[in-house]
């Protein structure tokens, strides 16, 4: 193995962080290690105390994260026998918005004792929820302001992302924001812990930070108008040094090297965002293939060669996915947890003692049914709303539909009907970047469903009516962190100097596609019709009866 | 008991027969008898034969009928010790319209060795629904000739009814309508068996084979524009012979009077229908309180002093509840089939085992649970037509639908939306009656479930707005039947001239009712507008997404 040259891709997720030793010339999977966060997600109690944090929290302890390293990168060079000399690069992947705050030094405030105590000083993970009042009056405010960046983002800035958070933190605890030297994306605090470098990493930046490659941030004047003490925000506790991905953030430094059984100086690659570094993993570098990663939730990206403005998107930010694109996000915010849920709570016991007689997953046993039926069959139709609606309608108060009900309708068919509303969600999703002039003409796949679910990915070629591709890696993510550690590498050191020259080399595809069915294209299309007409009429406005139930229910709540 | 008199009712369900001995000074139950219907439901075979059944038939064996007087009565007498003599008369109720094809002895055709294997020549049963098509075309007929007896039956007769049934027989069997002498009720066969004499009860004549006190049968240019053949169905098939529910029929004859062990002349009241019968014995013989009887679907029935036409009920028939009222019916196609479904299929296998467990039954476990809840704390609003709409859409091809699910939602959520929805279906029937002038001041409810399920009776009080009181009887229809028995006997025979004295002594209400909860009706009114507007959404035009669902389940059905 003394000629081959290996990279690292480390992709931090929700629970657990995974390190992936990759063969830089074929792109194969040589070593993996998982290491699940000692502390978790934090959102009952602070680790090591009984401070009970309020709801809607969700934060993270950030030496979980330089434990993952710890942990991950000496077993993958453990198993894989790799000489450390051969590894060339390291390239990490985050979950976003995920960010804390930090001191001059980059510690943690919460690894101060003095801060330890406060819930504020710690990470605030992505699905940490309690900025939306933030949130909802920074849209108020932008949109009175007509803010021109607003529409950059479907209308409307999510309060997982870093402003609100930030604001949140300035309003509840002044003390910590006053103590904090700069608020920072945990995807680029790995990276500044590994290089002792802090940059900015774009995409974070663009999408979750409000920046543009032409026009920066939002004004002061926009953030004085939130609150005069955060008027100078971007400049006080963030910055404007905002780098490109796959560009060298710096070499491994001395400690860290020891510490991960690594050479010093080994590159590390500009930080990253666990769906975007997927991109390229799967073979994506050019405009017009979207790549949805299909998951607990549907996560769209593809590029485009002009900005657009398209309504209902997460995003579109300049380079944001591969340089030299405008990369495009839209998401939606159920789709495995939609299924999750039904199991756990709709299926009757006799499909569960099926289930177990025949030693099958009850997901499989499910789909074993469902894939009797024609389409159209069992008379069903669903809104795929039981998380809100991410895109087009960027609303979290809207909330599941089922109808076409009767006293024959079984599991399978609700389980059906289910899968074919997020599929009708993403058609939405695609229709409405056509509309607007940006193209998706193929569509790749990869995530956690793809591997378990051949109903619902024909389903999805069927009512998108494209083919869909599979990525051949199962962790795509990790794969991209090293597909980037190569080009941060560069060619003079056996990497590769373009992300699409990595991709060639390195992103495989699976050989079977799913591909559409025209007689269940036909019968999709009159269903997706119907689809259309509900999302419309319970989505937009003409009757709020699912805002006004949940408005309702905090109200009967609240009373209690 | 030398001095006691006492009545018999005898109560025809859809699986079995049941007779009750009725002390007829005081109302008590002194004896019961059930018995179940050797042949049950035909719905699949011919009994004795394998000939195959079409889709949708319902068929019984009009001998079962015999059987149950045969079993049951000499039990009741047994058992109670009674002497025959002291027992004054007969009363009967049956399901309707079931009907069946007799000779001119009275003797049914599916008797005769000849006829035997003719699925027409049996009892079509209330649930056989293969005359939908007949249906059909007398609804479009009777509309485009501008029928003025079509709004008493709110613009709609169901396959369920005479007339259908019959031109289907006519259509699909003409050898069987040629032979038959007469298509009688099984209400009234019964009584024809008991006393040899044929007559036909006011109640099925009115709701099921559009007779009318004053107008009398449609024209034969109706029936003629139907198929000529049946211009004179009424005089060759029926007969104008309509008499008042609780006169006499006829004395036992001594044949009857033998096999059952009773005195021949025993008075045998005019045939009644089940729901009907119930009213008296839910202590209603005045104009404005609405009977309900809740099972497996709801009946809906209140007393006026004049006719209206109120849209979408079932029928208003003058004398056809109370002899001196306008009796209006209207219904509910699916309430306790609802949660029976709900439970069948939805319900995950933890709370059985919760259930099984406690020793609970598994409705009671949902019941426990969702009683926990205050109104509108679970965000859940249904439609309850997952078995269509009879009142006040009048339409089968209408489905569920269910709104406001979010990943919390839990099966008690669902069960409880559930419950509501029956009851918004209920209060949006009671404010159509009211709103044509048909009072509803007060409600009694009937049946299985007010038995079973006090949370239910709880919502449909906190519902409607109204005091909800319930029969002490556990077997409403067969003492509403001996009531019908005590009138038919007279009070020369000890037993009453009216059925309002009957009523009297006879029926009884709990002591407990459901009065409505002030804070409850808040929450409700808000929660039954969204209902009104949603029902009217998706059941009067707007958006006709239900029915296309079904069409294109048919059609993909059809195609396979």
């Amino acid at each position: 193995m003394g000629n081959r040259k290996y990279a690292i891709g480390v992709d931090y997720g929700t629970e657990s962080g995974r390190a992936v030793l990759v063969d830089v010339q074929t792109g194969q999977e040589v070593a993996t290690a998982v290491h699940p966060y000692p502390d978790g997600v934090i959102d009952e109690t602070l680790p090591g105390t009984n401070i009970k944090l309020p709801p809607d929290f969700a934060l993270q302890n950030p030496m979980d994260y330089v434990d993952v390293l710890r942990v991950t990168i000496p077993k993958v060079l453990a198993e894989s026998g790799v000489d450390p000399g051969d590894v060339i690069g390291i390239g990490t992947d985050f979950t976003a918005c995920t960010m804390l705050p930090i001191d001059v030094k980059g510690q943690p405030l919460c690894c101060d004792p003095a801060w330890h105590d406060n819930p504020y000083a710690w990470v605030k993970l992505w699905k940490h929820h309690a900025a939306q009042p933030e949130a909802n009056k920074l849209n108020e405010i932008a949109a009175k302001r007509g803010e021109a960046w607003l529409s950059r983002y479907g209308e409307k800035i999510s309060s997982e992302w870093m402003i609100p958070k930030i604001w949140e933190t300035l309003n509840k605890a002044p003390e910590v924001y006053e103590t904090t030297d700069k608020f920072i994306e945990a995807a680029d605090w790995i990276v500044l812990q590994l290089t002792g470098q802090d940059h900015r990493n774009v995409s974070t930046a663009g999408y979750k930070a409000i920046w543009n490659k032409r026009d920066g941030y939002p004004d002061p004047e926009f953030f004085a108008a939130l609150d005069p003490l955060l008027r100078n925000v971007v400049d006080e506790k963030l910055t404007r040094n905002v780098r490109s991905l796959g560009q060298k953030a710096g070499g491994l430094t001395d400690d860290m090297a020891q510490m991960l059984g690594l050479k010093p100086g080994t590159a590390v690659s500009i930080g990253n965002v666990d769906a975007h570094v997927s991109v390229p993993a799967a073979t994506v570098t050019d405009a017009g293939t979207m790549v949805i990663i299909m998951g607990t939730s549907n996560c769209h990206m593809v590029m485009g060669t002009e900005e657009k403005r398209v309504p209902g998107m997460c995003g579109v930010v300049e380079d944001g996915i591969i340089p030299g694109f405008y990369g495009y996000e839209a998401g939606q915010s159920c789709v495995g947890d939609h299924f999750a849920w039904f199991v756990e709570n709709c299926i009757p016991a006799a499909y569960q003692d099926e289930a177990n007689q025949r030693g099958m997953d009850i997901h499989k046993l499910l789909e074993e049914k469902a894939s009797q039926q024609k389409p159209g069959e069992h008379g069903l139709l669903a809104l795929d709303w039981w998380n809100g609606n991410r895109s087009v309608l960027v609303d979290v108060d809207l909330t599941g539909m089922l109808v076409g009900m009767t006293l024959a309708t079984k599991a399978e068919d609700i389980y059906h009907a289910l899968i074919e509303a997020t599929a009708y969600g993403t058609r939405l999703i695609i229709d409405t970047f056509q509309s607007k002039g940006v193209l998706v003409n193929a569509i790749v796949a990869c995530g956690g469903l793809p591997e378990r679910n051949p109903l619902l990915m024909q389903i999805y070629a069927d009512v998108t009516g494209r083919e869909i591709k599979v990525t051949a890696s199962t962790q795509t993510p990790a794969l991209g962190s090293a597909m980037h550690a190569a080009v941060a590498a560069g060619s003079a050191a056996g990497g590769y100097d373009t992300i699409q020259q990595a991709a060639e080399s390195m992103a495989r595809l699976k050989p079977e596609t799913y591909k559409p069915i025209p007689e269940h294209e036909v019968v999709y299309n009159e269903l997706y019709e119907e689809y259309v007409r509900l999302h419309d009429y319970f989505g937009r406005g003409e009757n709020d009866v699912m805002k006004r139930l949940k408005a309702l229910k905090a109200r009967v709540l609240a009373s209690a």
